[in-house]
Formats: structure tokens, sequence, C-alpha cells
């Protein structure tokens, strides 16, 4: 190590949102209103270098407060780190983080402590692979199976894969990693669209977007539902006469339903051939999504959004519960703990089509489907990242859409830093925009 | 309703943090140095009766400002409230914030933000009871069972506990009740103690705590385990040593273990017959915790201080996972959410054991423990409520520890109340505490 090796001497924190509930983008059955928001951080060195590693949780407005203070109450864990060796084992950083025993009373590994966690790692990742110069899913697909291993904290997850399992998984993923790293530069990766399918949308925006989500190349749109059976039976029809046959409708219940609403309402949305039921009930409930599972079948289930950690994952695994893992960038701890999930859904041979939207959600999530793509499952067969044209236009690198792929990126880094402007102007209260709306 | 009926005025909020890690009090194998702290916060009114509304998340340090600020967001949702109505229903509070689209995504129903909604809750209820001119216990038990199954939030749990099956519960707990309640205020209910078993104890302090504890008439002790098994060999054989046979001791573990460490550590120590195994694994492991109970019999398996939520209780119970269910008044959604899994463990035939300790624990949890007694379960067999002898001092109106008993409080309201003295004292970091430390 050099004598004056150059360290973290910033963590800037920014309480960003978007007046979004103006115009209904996003509602659904439990969110009828939401405030699309990031608590968002810069890391800032003294490399010279000019980089900076960004990273955020996505929330929908009220709270966001609370969020960047829990970002807040992790600087002293950051400042003076030497970026060399955070970089090169970011790990390390994100085992202190979850080991902080005063802040892990107030999870443990769940909730806002736990998602300002998962922000700070992640804004360690995007510098890492910034000063790699590689986009953050080549530098995992690129890395040492053994490397990725040291990566991934097993504790509460061993007794459903050992490192040993976990290792032989990304030694095997290496098989055939270039040609699929070709493969991805060329055509990029499925996506799927929810843009159609918010509650809030007329019959008649609902069946144009469906009819676009299939002219821009999507084989499967998705719905929320869960608010009024009747309007859930009339939205599904003008879908399914939308799309045809051969597109998969999938629907979204936000956790709207106990168990046995779930199953009676899934039942009676059958005839429309919905592809998967998402969030049926509390994310919480691994026995309710098994018992959902079993009962509505073939009409699969998926979760994750709201999952709070690897642990949960392993048991919805465990109990068969889930046919579909949903992984989110920004509600766990960050790109190492969706590395054990990622081990877990190959492991059990279970599919990962992570949730995206939100603010910055899909830029983000975009490089663990990738890296899984190349260098673990191997496959894209039923794996689809959710996309919706929301607030792209903030972020410095945008997700690039064609023919409904997902293109891979290729700057350098998470693809998580939002434009200066964007920051400036959204900034609770105190940003132009804000300002100028309290005044009209 | 008159013309104009008394409003919440003021929710005042403080950082109160006590410097307990000096002492290696509540030093575990998970919180090597914990500063035992509240999130706190007093309900004002414009009654002109004096009453407030006292509350608080129970943190052991680092992260108390966070979770002051998640009961600051709150804020406006009790501003303004009509104190009559309020105090006649606060499940109405309950689901609002429970139902806050916003802030739900900071969880769902977990970590930070439930903790907040829980301290708020409590508030309400210690001014309900005040107003009542009764403790909270006995306000509980002497409800109509209709009123109190209208307090409970069934979402996500209906599939094991219906409203009829938990209005039924009340009914039969209502037989022979006012027996009970002079049982109760004549002698107590059963308390056990854990003030000989931190970890960072010697062996002396060990043996000498726990003859005493026997001395002041308690039936159950409890030992911190799992950080090195020779250790806990030797502190076992010690603590038996000291109470002999007919003195029950539990272990601790404090989440220490994965799945199988916890049985083979468990197996290991069984020689000098522990009671319960608390805390084994990961509080969101309930598929773990089945497996671990499995193994390890006829040593019982206990936990619930750190589980978030009445669904992951629902389901530790339905997958027949804990012997001992362990209550917390300051960790999920406040006494409304508390009656549910009080019910749910009626339901099942699981006892309960509160969780108590900290900052104000022992205060507040007493009460549920008392009305689980007089008007639920109908029994304190196999129930003990967990007694630490830390930090009474600051209350206005500290629990009262009698021959191993917990007396039943008499006073009006929750017992939640902090001395204003205390509140200066240990504010931080601006308390008179704080400010000497800093200047010596």
């Amino acid at each position: 190590m050099p004598a004056n090796p150059a360290r973290i001497t910033a963590v800037d924190t920014y309480d960003i949102r978007f007046p979004t509930s103006r115009e209904l983008d996003g509602s659904d059955a439990m969110n009828p209103d939401p405030d699309y928001s990031a608590a968002y951080l810069v890391l800032r060195t003294d490399a010279g270098d000019g980089l900076e590693g960004h990273g955020f949780v996505f929330t929908i407005g009220r709270g966001n407060d609370v969020q960047v203070a829990a970002i807040e109450a992790l600087r002293p864990h950051l400042l003076g780190r030497v970026v060399d060796s955070l970089c090169a084992d970011p790990g390390s950083l994100n085992r202190d983080l979850i080991g902080d025993s005063q802040l892990r009373w107030l999870g443990p590994e769940k909730g806002v402590m736990h998602m300002a966690i998962g922000a700070v790692v992640n804004a360690v990742w995007d510098l890492a692979a910034k000063r790699e110069g590689k986009p953050l899913w080549q530098l995992l697909a690129h890395a040492e199976p053994e490397w990725l291993v040291s990566q991934v904290d097993f504790r509460y997850i061993a007794d459903a894969l050992t490192p040993d399992q976990a290792l032989e998984l990304l030694r095997q993923g290496r098989q055939g990693a270039a040609e699929r790293e070709a493969v991805l530069l060329e055509g990029g990766i499925p996506g799927y669209t929810t843009s159609p399918g918010w509650l809030g949308y007329s019959d008649e925006k609902l069946t144009r977007l469906a009819q676009q989500a299939v002219a821009d190349g999507f084989t499967q749109i998705k719905l929320k539902v869960g608010a009024d059976l009747e309007d859930d039976i009339r939205r599904l029809r003008a879908a399914r006469a939308a799309v045809g046959p051969g597109i998969r409708v999938a629907i979204d219940a936000n956790q709207r339903w106990n168990v046995d609403e779930a199953v009676e309402w899934t039942q009676a949305l059958a005839e429309f051939e919905p592809y998967w039921i998402e969030e049926p009930t509390s994310p919480d409930d691994i026995l309710g999504h098994a018992a959902i599972r079993k009962a509505v079948a073939p009409v699969k289930v998926a979760t994750g959004e709201h999952v709070q950690n690897r642990i949960v994952f392993k048991q919805l695994l465990q109990a068969g519960a889930i046919d579909v893992l949903q992984i989110d960038a920004a509600r766990v701890g960050g790109v190492n703990e969706n590395l054990a999930i990622l081990l877990l859904a190959a492991h059990f041979g279970v599919p990962v089509c992570p949730h995206a939207g939100g603010v910055g959600l899909c830029e983000l999530v975009q490089h663990l489907s990738m890296f899984d793509f190349v260098a673990l499952s191997g496959t894209t067969q039923d794996r689809v990242i959710e996309y919706v044209d929301h607030l792209h236009e903030h972020f410095v690198t945008p997700v690039v859409i064609s023919r409904g792929h997902y293109a891979a990126p290729t700057a350098p880094g998470f693809s998580a830093q939002m434009l200066p402007e964007s920051i400036a102007e959204y900034s609770y209260p105190d940003g132009t925009f804000w300002v100028a709306d309290r005044t009209t």
C-alpha cells in the first residue's frame, strides 16, 4: 500500500422526490399515490481520478428523509476507508455494516437500516466497477469464482447452500460464459413491461399501451390487480384481447390479499391464463405463499420485491413457495446479498425475474440479471427483467431497451448515477421544482 | 362530540441514551457493547387535564437518532386528532399508520418504521389508560371481547385465526377473570432474571448473582451463550451448581448460530438441562427454528424479541417451530399487534414469556402478560416475564418485584413515563451527562 493511499473523504446524501402521484403512474392496489423517490448518496475520494460511487434506496415518498438519515448513520463506517482495499473487497464493508451490533438492533437485516446498508454497499460496487473500467455485470462475470464466494455472507443460509456448493455453481457458470457474453452484447436479454397495467389507467389507455408493448417487441406484460374483482376481470379480458394468446400476461396484487382471498381471486382470473400472480400476500408469509402456490397452479407464484433478505428467500425456496424469484437491487443489503440470493435461486433451479421500475431500479438490476445469464444460470429461459418507462431521463447512463430487450450497458459502473441537474431540481424540499411548486 | 373537542397538539421526541456499555451490562454473543437507549415521544393535548401519552422504542445506541426520525415522520398522522375518539379506538390510528402506503414501502411492517408505529400507538394506549384511570392491563382485562377484537388487524393472519375464533377465546378468557384479577393484585405473576448471565461477567459474579436470584425468589434464571463453547460449558456448570437442580436455567444465543451449529451447540450443553434455548438463529428463519426444535427436544425453543410482526409469529406457530413465544412491547406495531400475537399464542396453546430488560421494557410488557393471565390464557403455568434490574430508576412508576414476582401496577397508564430529570440528563448529545462526558 502506498504511504498515502486514497481514502473515502465524503458521503454526501440527497433526498430526491419526483411528483409522480399526479399522473397515477405507479398506482396499484396498495399504493394509490406514490411519489417515486430516492434516498441517494455519493461517495467521494481523494484519489484525484474524478470517480465517485453512487447508490440509492428507492422509496415512494414520505419517509424518504428517514431513509436518508439511516444512510447518514453509516457515514462513520465509510469515512477514511482506503479506496483500493474497499473496492477490492466490498464484502468486508458489507460484513462490518451488517455486523454493527448497535445498528443491527434496528433490524436485524430488514427495513430502513438494511436498505441503507444496501445503498452504501451498492455505491462501493459502482465505484469499484468504474475504477475497473467495466460495467458491473462484466466485473462480476469476469471475477474468479473463489472471489465471488468470498463476497457472500453465508450466515443463516448455510443449511441450504454451503460455500462449496456455491463455488461449484460458479465454476459451472463459467463454462460457455464467453459465448454468452457475446450473445448478450449482441442482443441483450429479455424484458417485460408493466407500463400498460397500472390501476389508475383507463381501459382505453390499458389497451393502447398493451398493443404498443407487443409492437415494441415485449413478449410479456403485467397488470396490477386486487382492488376490485369485477374491474380486474374486465381489465384482464381487455389486456388478453389486446395482446392475443401468445403473449404472457402476469398479474400483480401488491400484497393485497389474505391467503384464502389470494386463492379465490386468482382462480377467478384463471380463464385469462395469467402467467404468474405476483405478491399475492404479505412478503413475510412463506407458508402462505406455499399454500397459495399449491392451490393456484398452473398459475405461477412470484414474489421478492419486498422480501427483506436472503434468509426469507432461502425459506421461500426451501418451502417450494415460489415459481419465480424477483430480486430487487435496492431492498436487500446490496450486491453482496443479491449474489447470495442469485446463488440460492440457481441452487434450487428457480428462475430470477427482477423487480424494477421506480427510480433507477431498471438501471441497477439489469447488471445482476446479466451476470446471472453470463456466469451463473447461463440461460434466459423464463427469465425477464421488469421494465417501466419512467424517470430514466434523470440518469447519466439510462437503460437502453431495444425490441423488448435490455441492451447490455458498456459504461463503467453500476448505472446508478443521476444527472446533477435532476438532483438539483428534485431535491426535497429545497430543489427548484419543489420551491416553484410551493409558490404556484 | 363537543364543539371544540380536545385534540393532540404536539408530538415531542427525545433521543435518550444511557452509557451502559461501560459496565458490560447487557453484553451477549451478538451485542458486545450496547448503550441502552430509547427513541422516546410524548403526546400532548389541549384537554387541560395534564395527561400525556408516553411511548418509546428501545434501541442499543447508534441509530437511535434514525429511530427518532421515524417517529417524527408519523407526526402528521397525530396532530389535530380528537383525543376522545383516538383513545376510544387506538386501532383506528394503528390501521392508518400501517396503511400509509408511502411509509409502508419502508417495511412493510418491519424494522425502524414499524417500531416507530409501535411507539406512537403505545403512547396512545398510555394516554387512554391514564384517562380511564386504570393501569393498561386492567383496561384491557375489563374491556368487552368485541371491542378487543375490533382492535386487532387480522390481515395476513386470518388463515390461522379468524375474528370469530378470537372472540371465542376472549369470551372464554372472561370466565373466572375477577378471581384471577384478585390473585394478581395479591401476589403478582412470576418473573425470571437474566441479571446473572451476561457474557461479560466473571464466573464469580455469575455464581454470586445466580445464588442471589434464587434467594430473591426467582425460579428461573437465564445465561447468555454462543461466543465460545468451552466458556459456555464452564459457565453453565457454575450456574447449575449455584442454583441446584430445582431451578430452571434458560440459555440465550442471541441469533449467533446457523441451524446446524444451533443443534450441535445446544446438544453439547444438554447435560446441564437448559430449560430453553432462546434465539438460536435468525428470528427470520421459521423453518430453521422448526428444524432446531425437532433436533434439540426436550430442550425447548424460544424466540420473539426480534420477531418483526404478527405474520412471522403466525408462521412460527403454524410450523411448530417454538415452545415458548417471547413478545416484546417495543418491537412490533404496539399494543394492537401484541393483542393479535397473544391471541395467536392462545389459539395454538403456546405459552407467552415476554422479553424484557433494556430501557423500560419490563415496565411496558408486564401489562400485556397480566392481561394475558387475567383475561386470555388464564394461567401462569410455564409463563414468566424476563426481569433485568437495570435503569428502572428512570421511570415514574418503575416495576415492583417481590419474591420473584412482578407486582401488578396500580397507577393509571402503561408505566411508560420517564422522569423529566432523566430525560434532561441522558438526552443525546446535549443532555447534562453527555456534555459533561465530553468535557472530562
